[in-house]
């Protein structure tokens, strides 16, 4: 099983939570798993677009309560570790997709390229190493292209 | 999605994997994701049963890698946290079984009651605090018992 | 410049306490550096014991605030890993006193063995691989004895 | 006392490291102690202008083994996290000097700011947020202006 990772803010605005579900509903369709840090905002969107698929959502928690995670996390992994959570599900990631963000994001996929794994932005920071895509849809691809079967 | 974490040793006896077998088997029978360091040992033996009766199961692994999975992983977590991925599973987990083990067990298990999860034991260190089973069955029961429905 | 580990629990009796400022002054006075969790109970009284002599404190903290550390720490280092720090601080340790102390200590304890770190226990869990000491100085003496100049 | 930390990458150009070197000196001169992680290039650099100043230096190493910091450390802390230790040496620094670096810093630095730390940059990644320098010398002031004495 492939995980996909998705990064981006505990809270967005309505367009980018319409952009981050698409994202779900499309890594859903091609049988991906998403892996995201749990909480609400793009994670949020992002795990509700998958489910309405039928997709696989692992919430990598920073605190020791599995109840905080959104309510489309199928599995919640309280990690207990804080921000250092947001290591491991880059870590755990065979590709990542980041969507609109602040620092947090920023830092997340700094450290994706710095492990080299392969970083799709939209409407996210742009930073030399990271594949910007122009809609949902083509961020996924661009995700997936890189992987091996 | 209730995740029951197994602690013990990355290798060990033909007797006590055979017992981790078991309580992968009765933990799947019942419904529960099985979660544990990914490895060798009890972990994958455990999987192994686990997976005989279609149980998911989940590898919060030491390194970068999701390949250094057992191949009864269904989801590998690579975390990059060396030993401080155990701290990870142990606070993911809403009950333990602990299995035979060494110092990294006792380590586990010392965690797990400092988080006030439940942890049974089997052939492991008898610690106060760790309720003792006598059979893989018992301490499948044992662990899902002071689980909220 | 040698660290020396002191883990017990973040509140203990007098006695304890007492003997954790021995500990404290006793390190001190063999020129090592203490580290330890940084908090209150058997960390505060053994910081406040090497200051007595002048020793170097180090706290490894669980929060993101350095001024969560006890008033006779130096060095707070603020990790933000909640109780993941625990293993750093076992980590960053040459040796080990274990004084006194619930679950907490135990798993520290233990991770502590499994890295192959040397343990001299004062009071504490009496776990195969602890060196037990009858009093503070010999827990130190003990504690140094495996350290290469 | 104040943990200044110092974020860059393990190799870097001969003019980099005499940057990074005047920093360190900078930093001790004003009475600072300087935080970093421990191994090569930037970090070393810092560490030995630091040392030659007189300064205190720490490093917060990836491994289990305090051997593998550079020389020029005075507390080594071995943390065993691997590169999860960037999350501690940033959260435990009251302030940071980003110095040159590839994506590793960029994701320390991403982090420092979601934390609200002060970042002054030096010949690194603007990101906004981060105060550019001019100079090493310019780069230590700006940095410690922001805390409080």
């Amino acid at each position: 099983m492939k995980l996909i990772g998705i990064i981006g803010g505990g809270s967005c605005s309505e367009e980018i939570a319409e952009m981050s579900e698409t994202v779900g509903e499309e890594l859903a369709r091609r049988g991906m798993a998403l892996i995201c840090g749990g909480r609400g905002g793009v994670m949020e969107a992002a795990c509700r677009g998958a489910k309405r698929i039928g997709g696989l959502t692992i919430g990598i928690l920073p605190g020791t309560d599995p109840g905080e995670a959104n309510p489309y996390v199928d599995i919640p992994i309280a990690t207990g570790l804080g921000q250092a959570r947001n290591l491991v599900l880059v870590t755990a990631a065979a590709a990542l997709i980041a969507i609109d963000g602040e620092y947090g994001t920023l830092s997340e996929l700094g450290f994706a390229l710095k492990l080299g794994r392969r970083v799709v932005g939209l409407a996210t920071w742009e930073v030399p190493g990271v594949i910007m895509a122009k809609d949902p849809k083509e961020a996924v691809e661009l995700a997936l292209r890189g992987l091996d079967n």
